[in-house]
């Protein structure tokens, strides 16, 4: 039996495109002799739909896409993820379900049963979690069908859930495993998503195929890495990161064993490829072409474009110089070799005279009071309003180039750098983004070293430098790494080793700060827990504020 | 026996404040000769703590309330919400619960067992569902505590849920139900919230005793209204909306029945009342006390200012009138009448000098381009720009005036006229608007008549009309509230009688702009479907757009 699996970038409410990607991919698989070709979780609408599955015509089109590929299905078997509805009338209207299509029928369809409810995840809002487990016979086979986190309770040890489905659909001696997923990108996620595919083999004895999706839904990366698993616990294979494909496996040859495909899994590399995959989707899926940002001569922007022009083509990113009057010289001529180096579309506008105007402006208002942070936004504010005057006339979308530190902390002025239609780098901490700038430096010098040697200034008054606000990124990026991704209170913080008062000041400003976040770009998320969907967290809460 | 309940203005994460608060009233009711006394739902850490509860510090302080709370319980039962731990590793790691303590001890605790998750809830993402259900004994009675949600699938009839936890726990014949509740306000809900109290008490023949929060919590308002209910089904006893209040129940008085005693729901003064609640919160929980907001003469920022000026008082609001070359004398006169009917200070800034140094600074790139809605944006941002200068150097916040109709379909400018810490009318449609600048002008005329009868216009062109751009007011609100609130999609909106060009233009606008409303401000929940964590919509997604 030969088994295809499709990796696809799918997009969310595009039923249309889905369906056409699946169909080309189901005509390939057949012409490469598959039995079946197996799609994503959630496939014929994308994923995560959100609150679109509450309406009925949504539903609908995905049962039409299932329509159209039953018709499809003459002489090869289609695994499909589709909403689907329960025709109980208690409990949630829908389930989230594996279709099991061939020869214009159902042979099957296995609803999820853990619906993950928990960071970016909301499923428990939509679905039902299934209470049958059946697996599908086909051409003398038994095939244990799984959606997601359906094999991530292996023996019933996920803290977070009772119930095994898998464990359920044992006693029918499933010959093989195949699991359909959405499983989003962090960079440090395919190990423990290769270690739970192994937890399923090691503990059922038999091969598991594995396929996710590819692509971007605004802030959610997903990163392909299909797995087939033989039952030696060995990766058979493993698909590309960020790519689209398809691949054809003979299930014997699985069954057998002993040869092993994993791709490499370096850190920074991985966060390069997914922010070029977030940004290339970003722009692709709303139907634009042209990026516009501003090129400050700091490391933040500097990573930006460049990740911007590997996404989108350095023809189609313009950039803005913008010097203030407290702007050293040093830094319009590294924002300016950055532009040169990158091949790109610059201008320099200076923001004085439109300063001036707000000064004069505001004169009999601010009558004695001294130069402070309001002069300081109102820079800043006056570049955003630049960016997306550019925006708006020449059909731009403006990147955002907060990083994630200085996001964390509320270092950034809100409609001023804080504008843009999706953050680049707001879940990448400014130690990474160093590393980030180091990784696109490797054959080159593209981004100017001064660039990334200077200490880091948002030069909106004189002589100017974070670490006159901030601690050293070296250790606040290591509490904020520890409060946000690992959740640890001030306490846990301490007894790891760090300053009582720098951590009590540190969680304070995150706190204090969640009315900046609330208002934020959709953040292109890298990490296992980014800024979002997936952290939620009052704006008048007086924790730790 | 006697029963109080209070309903309290909690504050998310102030253990001390709500503590205080709690204790406090437990000495009022003591005093006042009560057996029990009932606080809300999750008491302790306030309402919805979202992911403060991920952090072990914030689960150890709301045990350390309760067992300040046992220690207040001498000679008197305290009823009192809070998260516990699951003991059991699997399944999540908290319950929801509702704690029963006595002289110094912890009579009963029951978990929430129908955890919402839709809307703005999230419960499922923290709290495992309770599984065992138990009365409470004490004095004589049998109590069936009960956590909110616990009490709307009566007889198992609302679709959401397959278990009834009220049902389990009468074959223990409890005397009656207490029920404590975080049940946010939206202008229809306080009917559907007697419907339900009352369903309960027919099907189970023993009086309810319901207790709700007050107070907002950034976008989501709590109105109290907490209800006694006898065993006739009629309402005892309904506390007041929007106020902090303390009331003892003679129990064998609620079982006699006969009373009756209902608050008035007129749809336009609840709204009002949120609203000024809303705004009050928001501020006294960040510990601010000054808004400031731009006037345009219309009726959006109108009716805004007076509901600032209710929630805060006339001498900690301040209006700049913004003027530009398109603004009409009128629109400064109406905007200027109203500061001064309101007696607020406020200050005239003409914004030209501003738009002409942008102008100047962007003549080379915008050589021989047309004036189009970049130059609009650029007048609409150097306001904000103003707005946001004045909130920095002076401490206030600064308050948006967007309604829900310009929300829902993307009138507005992203980083102008959508600045704001939190967006006043953002679940108020226009039509709704209109309707509550009438009632704040019912004793006298406030806000000048003429903002509230000239055509609306955003005055950004010569002649600007809002009707230009946008169908009518009356029928776009109405498309809006279909689509929005009752979640029809197009084609049974086209059955519905609207016409389908119409509609189709309509529902684009509403998703084509979903990225603008994810960087705006939290808007103030009135309805039963606002915007913000209660609609969550995909960005990329090419649904109707």
């Amino acid at each position: 039996m030969k088994i295809a699996l499709a990796q696809i970038d799918y997009h969310i409410g595009n039923f249309d495109g889905n369906l056409q990607k699946m169909l080309e991919r189901v005509e390939q698989a057949k012409a490469l002799g598959a039995d079946i070709v197996c799609f994503g979780e959630l496939a014929t609408c994308g994923y995560p739909p959100r609150d679109f599955l509450e309406f009925d015509d949504f539903i609908r089109r995905s049962y039409a896409s299932i329509d159209a590929l039953k018709k499809a299905s003459r002489g090869i078997g289609i695994v499909v993820g589709s909403p689907s509805r329960n025709p109980v009338i208690e409990g949630k209207d829908l389930y989230n379900s594996a279709y099991f299509l061939y020869d214009g029928a159902e042979l099957g369809v296995q609803h999820k049963t853990l619906l993950p409810t928990y960071d970016i995840f909301d499923e428990y809002r939509y679905f039902e979690p299934a209470t049958a487990f059946k697996t599908v016979s086909f051409k003398g086979k038994k095939i244990a069908l799984s959606v997601c986190e359906d094999i991530w309770n292996v023996g019933n040890e996920n803290p977070l859930y009772t119930i095994c489905p898998l464990d359920e659909m044992m006693a029918e001696k499933p010959d093989f495993i195949l699991n359909i997923s959405a499983s989003p990108f962090s960079y440090d996620h395919a190990n423990v998503r290769i270690h739970t595919v192994r937890a399923n083999v090691e503990r059922y004895n038999i091969p598991l195929f594995y396929t996710n999706h590819v692509g971007a839904q605004t802030d959610i990366v997903f990163d392909g890495g299909s797995i087939v698993m033989s039952p030696d616990g060995r990766v058979f294979d493993e698909m590309p990161y960020f790519e689209e494909c398809l691949r054809v496996y003979d299930l014997d040859e699985v069954v057998r064993g002993g040869k092993t495909n994993e791709q490499p899994k370096d850190k920074i590399k991985l966060i390069h490829d997914a922010l070029v995959v977030g940004i290339r989707d970003y722009f692709g899926k709303l139907g634009f072409k042209k990026a516009i940002l501003g090129l400050s001569g700091g490391i933040d922007s500097a990573v930006t474009a460049v990740l911007a022009a590997k996404a989108l083509g350095q023809d189609n990113v313009r950039v803005l110089l913008m010097p203030s009057q407290f702007s050293s010289d040093h830094s319009v001529n590294d924002a300016r070799q950055l532009a040169v180096n990158l091949g790109m579309q610059y201008d320099i506008l200076p923001i004085q005279p439109m300063f001036e105007a707000f000064e004069t402006a505001l004169q009999a208002q601010f009558a004695g009071m001294p130069f402070n942070v309001t002069e300081e936004n109102i820079q800043a504010r006056i570049r955003g309003t630049l960016l997306m005057a550019m925006s708006n006339k020449f059909g731009h979308i403006l990147l955002n180039t907060t990083n994630k530190s200085e996001m964390a902390v509320g270092y950034g002025t809100l409609y001023g750098d804080m504008c843009g239609g999706i953050s680049v780098l707001g879940d990448v901490y400014k130690t990474e983004v160093y590393a980030l700038a180091k990784f696109l430096n490797k054959d080159a010098e593209v981004i100017p070293v001064n660039s990334i040697e200077k200490p880091p200034s948002a030069e909106l008054r004189p002589n100017q430098k974070d670490s006159d606000s901030l601690p050293e990124y070296d250790i606040l990026d290591k509490i904020l790494y520890q409060y946000i991704e690992e959740r640890k209170g001030p306490r846990t913080l301490v007894e790891m080793g760090f300053e009582e008062s720098l951590v009590a000041r540190v969680l304070r400003m995150v706190n204090m700060n969640e009315f900046k976040r609330e208002q934020a770009a959709p953040v292109l998320r890298v990490s296992k827990k980014g800024f979002g969907m997936g952290r939620r967290v009052p704006i008048v809460g007086k924790y730790l504020s």
